[in-house]
């Protein structure tokens, strides 16, 4: 298949994009710095991820796809009383508005196509409702709705939509965690154990596979969370 | 009760400023343009309602606060593949960031006070999924999440924040639908009737009571949507 | 108004009735026990909560209603393994067939009057999923989702049905809690206080009331569970 | 794996058996009566799959098992004021007091072993609050629920526990529909069509892998359902 993963230059979008090559699929990578990915299957291209301008071109110079996969995301914590607008607006351009931006053009490239597979990458935080995260669970919790509704709309054209909402994989986004708020994220969690490469491409594969046809508009989360 | 309300030039907003005002409330008006409404308890304020130094400099001007309510919105509708992505932005802009600053800045004066009341004019939108209408859903829908998010956040301090879910109001908002959308949205309402002032201030008087002291992170729909 | 309560002889129902009394209401109370309400606008009712012909009895003797109020629940806790089928079928009959029965005999009288008000009352357990509360939090998630579904049968009637999700009330239901599983419980509550009988009223009066016409299907939880 | 089936007399159970046989798997099957299946790895039970003691008895002859697969339902129609509590009663028998025993016995067996994968078949129904299903809605709501609470409890024992919530099947669960009701139940469904043998073993087989250690208390819907 040919994918394209935004965010691959670290993180989870690095993960899934290793995986990916490794199992003879042609990758394009989006991101705004470098990657350190260096495959014949692999092309990059740096684009600001959530300007339509820069999105459309980097678009205009793919002629096909079969499927995307919306990984890029910023994070940070903060309480309510003392986190700032603009940072809001930051995080909604780039969890939100480059995730729409792909959708709508990747998705223009797949219905002149057969069809194609739409995965959001979304987060435990939707869910679990945690203090001091209110700027990240607003803008996943858009994304887990923008899948609905883009499902709907694309059922059409036979291209599905459907998010994974992780729980804790080792990235960078982990960092900003003390040691105390780690453990009480854990605490919520049936399943605390780290996410290794092979549970999400599990979850890949069955999103990207063919008989998955009919499954659309889903979010399923990972580590028992419900 | 001294209450801020936003967006009442026009719509909902301008709806419940008259009706808070014939019961004798202190209403605080901001919006974008000038307001009709001429009242000795009320003032207006015209302010750029996504900007953080407008809003700053706005409750600057106001020392005590009782309640706000979050009621300017802009609507329109559009086919996902359509959509442009500066449409997306001004409507969160509007929508989502508007309330996040007046809920913080309001938040600081309620509790140097004696709490308060945050009441989010939401709609029947972020549950119908309704398709066209990709990005006013988004922003509901990050709206109500954010009612959750505040309430806990905001619960120490004795300031509730809840949502109201709208059904059909005779309003501008409106004007956008062709009346064979209308009947179409119609038919997903187990109430499809108008709702009146009064339906409204029915739903508000409960929520700004101060034995609502315990309920808080609700969303309340009308129309019989569920 | 005159209207039949559930599970009158104790704990919430029991609350209310008098509560209902005292505001000049005429009250029907249902239960498997006597009760201690003596009061000239009371009638007290023994029966059979679960069982149709019981019920069919009960409504039989009634010739109009304005509103009904489903209080009577059974709760006990257990550890997934250890729970009993006959446990689950018990409560089963109580928390979920009683006011379906009861929702549906005096939906008829309401329907053949002026329409009415039809209130479940739920329990944050349907929203907290606690360890040891399996059977309970069935009950109550099958009853929230009746609430729903009733709500929209109903409709063209105009007989609204909602729920109330109450926090912590202090009845006989929490005797069954050890000091620890109640910290516990608090911890996941915004609002951790009892509820007091004047907390309830506001919302029953709220949702009794003429002007709640196009509120129906709704869930209000007190505590500030979300 | 060893994998208990219920309701393999026909249905989706009939399905899923035979498919599973195929790929080699060990099946027991319960029905409350004969199967046409005809397997060396396929051994047949008959019991009344609401009574305890019944599942009980069966369980005592089976000393290991990998997985169980709660299928067995039972449906009808009925608008909510013509309907029975005595054809509730036996609904939540089969379709939630049954799933319940089996999930509690089965789950005993899998802790002796190494863990297991428990799936529960649920419906649109829950979600699309189709009006007349009211019985039904109710019983795969409860299971839902269900699903999530004994994922929780499960957790510890790596015994995973999800739902599949299926669009159309041609089964006889259907038969019971007009053409008219049909069509108005595609209306809803982005992928209005029928669900296919493969379809459902992909999702059952993502679910009982190794690697969805991490994916439990999940709800899968079919047919674009959100």
């Amino acid at each position: 298949m040919k994918i394209l993963i935004t965010g691959t230059s670290k993180g989870v979008g690095h993960i899934l994009a290793n995986a990916l090559l490794q199992e003879g699929h042609n990758v394009i990578g989006v991101a705004r710095s470098e990657s350190a990915i260096n495959h014949p299957s692999y092309l990059h291209i740096k684009a600001d991820l959530g300007e339509a301008s820069s999105v459309e071109s980097v678009l205009a110079k793919i002629d096909e796809l079969d499927a995307l996969i919306n990984c890029a995301a910023v994070a940070h914590m903060n309480p309510f009383l003392l986190s700032e607008a603009s940072d809001l607006e930051k995080m909604l351009k780039v969890n939100l508005v480059a995730p729409y931006l792909f959708s709508r053009e990747c998705a223009k490239k797949m219905i002149s196509g057969n069809g194609g597979r739409i995965i959001n990458i979304s987060s435990m935080a939707s869910h679990l409702n945690i203090p001091g995260e209110l700027h990240y669970t607003l803008t996943k919790t858009a994304l887990e709705k923008m899948t609905q509704l883009t499902a709907k709309e694309l059922a059409p054209y036979k291209i599905t939509v459907n998010a994974l909402g992780l729980s804790l994989v080792k990235t960078d986004l982990l960092k900003g965690l003390s040691e105390k708020q780690l453990q009480e994220l854990k605490k919520n969690l049936p399943y605390p154990e780290f996410l290794e490469k092979e549970d999400l491409m599990h979850a890949i594969r069955f999103l990207l596979d063919e008989k998955s046809r009919y499954i659309s508009g889903q979010l399923i989360f990972f580590g028992g969370i419900c």
